[in-house]
């Protein structure tokens, strides 16, 4: 039974496990500096596909397929599948998961969908609804460039505050506490809001999120940096992680050794030309399903907290001069069970 | 604790509440049959924004508001709200709450997503996750034209079979059990596709999946249509309704006399030129809020299955010649608790 405690988090009493993982990317983030973990790369881009949305939805399917078969699972054996995209009406989740035949819940929550997705699987668990569930999402490069900002073609310039889109999809497989690492709690963000409107700067839009979640987790549960391996935000790149540490560091929290960024993890900034950094729902995924599960169950790391963090607005939001919300999900996973 | 049965469907043992709930609406919606039953109307559809977008952020919002304001409540009563809406990225959902405060998850189930919502919330509830939380969500006729076919001042010829979008919301604040509506059971549809491709006809599109998501929550529960005093889908509209009941027919149920859908309940067709009905996100939202709880309260209606559907496309993956899945979730809602 799930414990509340605090104003804002939820201690999972159960230990829901993280049974199986799967990651599929790109060229460009195989080349990165975790490009040996990923299970599947597709060099082009479209992964088979006529259109780069098909592309990201295929690619989406294939990480499902993959992390089922590494557990050993079929469709049948999960009860609910959360998942969803960066795309308009979340096409890359309902045509690449449109053949599953598992119960469905599509979410949107821009770059904080892995986080989203993974706590909902996980108190489908916890709260006895489920023995299996599953949590997916992905971002890609091209369908995200001419959806948000220019057609690839067009050859639009970009500030170096601006991040880049990963063309990745991970899933993970949530059963009952068997193997680590186990979801040992739960804090789900609010809608947070500075005054930034600038699209190409949308780590600044989503630190402060970050930083309220990770402040009131810290506030709930009575922990603090020293407690964790690692704190692993996603994605807020250059600009935004040093923002986030920074309105950390007022509250009085000293994250310097322990934080990562997705953003930051999953490219080499200083010869991959990704200005402030890697982002899209695909770039935490992956550098999580990638690289940080498989070091936590073997025990590499042993207590992580895992925040991605999302952008909330769109274009039309944006054209009519509106400001950017944030919101950050956060995660504590663990090598132990409760 | 929730019981789960069958291979689809979930018993919710505590018999959450739907405590309270409230509706904003436009015009014509206050215009058609259940005009009387709606809480916040206003004329311009604007509600007093300076776009269509903003208009519907404002309108959820008031819902909302409403919503809380008729049960007693703050938004620190709540734990979780669940919210979605048709436009790209649910800017409605992301600007009509940002300043709520409340753990926010975003959804997107198209015009499923009153049912979906509802059903998170219920879960979370009955999964002792939270004391009360709230789903909610909207569509707008101006916003989801200009997003989803032509501005309004292009002037575009509708064909028969297509379905207009309703300006309204409506928001349900979910807690334990102590008034009725109770929500029984519950039963998350997954993505299921026929080969539609008619954008002018999403009844078609949704249609077969609201047949398999009842068939399957009869076939859990061994109940029947005559266990209900209703049974509601949202929005199929005049063509897709009678190709569910068609399709539910052939597997042996008749629903003649049970079946209502929120398209066809919300306008007056013969008068109101909808064309085939009613649809959007808010359409069964304002059907549900506005007429079938407030009849439940009162002992009017006993055992009603909602089921509102989504048709999961998008203009992209239309103009890529794709398939519309449809999905459907369902709700049994009682007058008594379990």
């Amino acid at each position: 039974m799930p414990t509340r405690i605090g104003s804002y988090t939820t201690i999972m009493d159960k230990s829901p496990s993280l049974v199986s993982y799967a990651t599929a990317v790109s060229k460009k983030e195989a080349e990165g500096p975790l490009g040996k973990y990923f299970d599947i790369i597709n060099n082009d881009a479209l992964f088979g596909q006529k259109s780069w949305e098909l592309g990201e939805a295929e690619m989406q399917r294939l990480a499902v397929q993959k992390a089922l078969d590494k557990g050993g699972f079929t469709p049948a054996d999960l009860q609910y599948v959360f998942a969803g995209d960066l795309l308009n009406q979340i096409i890359a989740s309902h045509y690449g998961l449109r053949e599953l035949g598992v119960p469905f819940i599509g979410l949107y929550g821009a770059c904080s969908t892995m986080s989203e997705s993974l706590i909902l699987a996980a108190m489908m668990v916890e709260g006895d609804f489920a023995g299996n569930t599953l949590a997916v999402t992905s971002s890609h490069f091209c369908s995200a460039e001419r959806q948000f900002r220019f057609p690839l073609e067009y050859g639009g310039q970009r500030p170096p505050t601006a991040q880049w889109t990963a063309t990745a999809a991970g899933a993970v497989v949530v059963g009952k506490a068997s193997a680590p690492p186990y979801v040992r709690a739960v804090s789900v963000g609010s809608i947070d809001q500075k005054d930034v409107r600038d699209v190409n700067n949308m780590g600044a839009a989503m630190a402060p999120a970050a930083a309220t979640t990770l402040r009131r987790y810290f506030e709930d549960t009575l922990t603090g940096p020293g407690d964790y391996d690692l704190i692993l935000t996603g994605d807020l790149g250059h600009v935004g992680a040093e923002l986030f540490r920074e309105l950390m560091k007022r509250d009085g929290y000293e994250l310097t050794k322990a934080h990562g960024d997705c953003g930051l993890l999953l490219y080499d900034r200083e010869t991959q030309d990704v200005d402030a950094g890697g982002s899209g729902c695909g770039c935490s995924a992956a550098v999580l399903c990638g690289f940080v599960l498989p070091a936590m169950r073997k025990g590499k790391l042993n207590d992580v907290l895992f925040m991605a963090t999302g952008a909330l607005m769109s274009t039309v939001s944006v054209q009519q001069g509106q400001n950017i919300p944030g919101v950050a999900h956060l995660l504590h996973l663990s090598h132990r069970p409760a």
